[in-house]
C-alpha cells in the first residue's frame, strides 16, 4: 500500500474513481456529533421541510472529508498534502444520495521557495448518483523531485 | 439562535474565539471509521514511532471540520456557504492537542454574477494550546444585500 | 461563551428554546451502545409491532441527555449543576420525532446549607413536532449570591 | 429475560449490583456528540488544568445514563418507568474512573390516580473504583397489582 | 453475573435465547468505520440496486460479533473462549431485519492437550424475523473440571 | 477497485500483508457498544488489575473483524465469502497493541456440491507489534471456475 512516485512521475490528466458509498441520517448525525454543528439544516427535518430544499442537507465538511477519504489511494512516502484551493459546495447532498469521488492530475507547479519539491495539484470531485458534482476541491500535494 | 445579518452588516476585523476541544484518541478513530482513511500516519502508533513526528497526527479534514464546527456561531438566515480557499494544514495535531478556533471578518467582496449578494470572506484559524495557528481556512460567505 | 452570572441576576419567567433535532435510529442505537441498554422496546421492530406503541421508542435517558444538551446555553462560571428533581417521561418519543427544548427559570430558593448560594430552579421541557410536552424536569443550579 | 413481577412481588431491601464499567475518554467524547454539549469542563484538558478539579468530567447525564443502563435488568412486561426523582450528581466523575451501580427497592406507594397500579421507588447509585456514591437517583416505577 | 460452572455442569441439548435486535443502517455504518470495510455491498445503496439482492447487505462479520454479543450470558469464570469452528454466513441480512441468538451445548469433548480441562462446543445460531438461521458458528469453549 | 479473478487465477502461497492499525481504547468501547458485550473483562480496568491479564483485553469478535476488515483487497465479482473455519483467539490483545494483517492463499479445493464454483482457503493472521499471531482463521471464497 506505499508506493514511491516522485514530481516527475505525476502525469496531468490521469485520474483514479472510487466506489460509491451511499450518505446516511447516520453519517449526519456522527458528523455532527464529530463536529458539534447541529445546525438545523443537517439536524431538524421539521424546520427543513419549511425550507426550499424540503430536507436535511449533508454538512459541506462531511462530504469533503468523505470525498477526500474515497480518493486516498496508495500512500507516497515522497509526498505530503500542504493544503486545499478552491473548496467548492456546488449543490446539496441529501440523506440517502450517493457520492464517487474522483482525483484527477490537473497540474503541475514549481514551488518557489522549496527548490526539491514540486507542486502537484489534484482536482477533487465528488459525483452524486446522478452524475452531478456535488463537491470540488484544489488537493495540493507537495512531491520530491527525483534528482 | 438564528440572527439575521446583511451583507452591509458585517465589519471587517470583528472576530469571535470558541472554547477549547482536546483532540482525543476517540476523535482520530471516529474520523478514520468516517471517511475510511486508516493510513497509518493517524492509524499506527508503532510505524509513526519511526516517522519523524514519532506519533500518530490527526486527519486534516478533522481538524478543518472541528475548527469549522468550533466557528459555528448563530444561524444567519441571509447567508450561505459558498466554500472555502487556502486550507492550510499549517502545523500536524497530535493526540492530546488542545483546538481553540477563531473566525474574523477578513474582507467583503462584491459578487459580480449576482448583484443582489456580497462575499464575506472569514479567516478561520485553528490554534493548538501553545498559540501556534495549526490550519488557516477562507470561508467565503455569500450574504444578501440590504436593499 | 462564558458570562457570569449571579443568584441575583436570575429572573423567574425568563426562558430560552432550543432549535429542533430530530431523533433518528442512529441516535437510538448509540445510545444503547453507551448505555448497554439493549431492550427489545428500543431495539427490535418486530416485537415493538406487537406492543401498544407498535413501534420502536427511544431511550428515556437518551430524550433526557439531548434536552440537557439543547438547553445548555452560556457557561456561568459561577454556577454548578446539583441535579435533577421530578424527571418524567410523559410521552414516548419516536424514531423520526423532533424535539426542540426549553428552558425556564422556575424559581429561586435559598439554600439552607450555603448562605453563600442560592438554588435557581430551571425547568426544562422537551416538546415534540406537535408541540406535545414529552420530557420535563427541574434542573438545580446552586449560584454564588453576589455579596 | 423477561419476567413478570406485580407490585407485590417487589420486596424493599433487596438490590442488585452491576459489574464494573470504566468510563473512557471515548465515552465522553462519544456523549458530547451525541448531546452537542462540548462544554469545556467535558472536552478541554488545557482549560481544566486551571480549574479545582485539574481534569476533565465526565458529563452529568453520561453517569447518569450509564447508571440506568447498568442496572437494568430483567424486562418486567408489566411496570413501565415513570421518571426520576432526586437525581444528584454527588461527586465527579473523571475520566478512568470506573463505576459500578446498585439498584435497590426503597420503597412501596400507592398511586393515588391509578388504583390498579403501585409505585415502586427503587435507588439507583453508582459508585466509584473507591466505594464512594458518585451519582444517586429515585427511580419510580409503576407497576400493576396482581389482582 | 458471575456464575461458576464446571465442564461437568453443562448439559448437551440444553439452550438460551436473545432477545430480538433490528440490524439497522447505523449498525452497517458503524461496522464499517469500526473495520474500513467500505466494500460497496454494505455501503452503496445504487450499486446494490443493480446486483442480485437489490439492497445493501450487513457485513458477516457485523452478524457475528452481534450474535456472539447476543448470547453472551453470565460470566463463568472457569470457562474461556477458544476460538470458532463452522462460522457460516447462510443467508444475507438487510438492514430492517432483525435477528435473534439462540446458543445451544451441542456436544463435550475432552481436550487431549490440557486433561484438567474439557471442550463444550456451543452451536450459535442467528435467526431473521422469519425463523431463518442467517448464521451459523461452533463457539469453542475451554472449560475447568470439577476435579 | 474491482479486479475479476476465477478460481484458476488463484495461487497457494501467494500473500497480501495490511499496514498497521492500533487497537485503541475507542475501539473497545465502540465494539461493546456494537455488541452490547459490556463484560468486565473489556470494560473494567479496576477488575481487569486482579486478573491474571492486569488489563483489559479486546473482544475477540473486534479483533476478526478488523483482521477480516484489513485484509478486504481488491473486489473480485466472482467469488464470494462462503464462511470461516478454525478461527482461533490465540493471544489477547491489548488496548495499545498494533496489529497488523496477512492473507495467504492457503489451498484450493473442489466444491462437491457445486461443479462450477471451487473453494478457495485463504488464512487470515493478525500479528500484534513483536509479531506474534494474536488471531488466526480460515477464509473459505467460493470462487467460479473459468470454463
Amino acid at each position: 500500500m506505499m508506493k514511491t512516485l516522485f514530481f516527475e512521475d505525476y502525469a496531468p490528466g490521469t485520474s483514479r474513481t472510487s466506489t460509491g458509498r451511499t450518505i446516511t441520517e447516520a453519517d449526519v448525525v456522527l458528523h455532527a456529533g464529530q463536529t458539534g454543528d447541529f445546525y438545523p439544516h443537517h439536524m431538524d427535518a421539521e424546520w427543513c421541510k419549511t425550507q426550499p430544499f424540503k430536507q436535511r442537507i449533508a454538512h459541506g465538511t462531511l462530504i469533503f472529508a468523505v470525498a477526500v477519504g474515497q480518493t486516498a489511494g496508495e500512500i507516497n512516502p515522497e509526498a505530503f498534502s500542504y493544503g486545499y484551493d478552491r473548496v467548492r459546495f456546488i449543490k446539496p447532498v441529501f440523506i440517502g444520495d450517493t457520492i464517487t469521488s474522483r482525483c484527477t492530475v490537473k497540474e503541475k507547479r514549481d514551488d518557489p521557495k522549496r527548490p526539491t519539491l514540486g507542486v502537484v495539484v489534484e482536482l477533487v470531485e465528488a459525483l452524486n448518483q446522478r452524475g452531478e458534482t456535488v463537491l470540488a476541491a484544489e488537493h495540493l500535494l507537495l512531491v520530491k523531485r527525483k534528482g
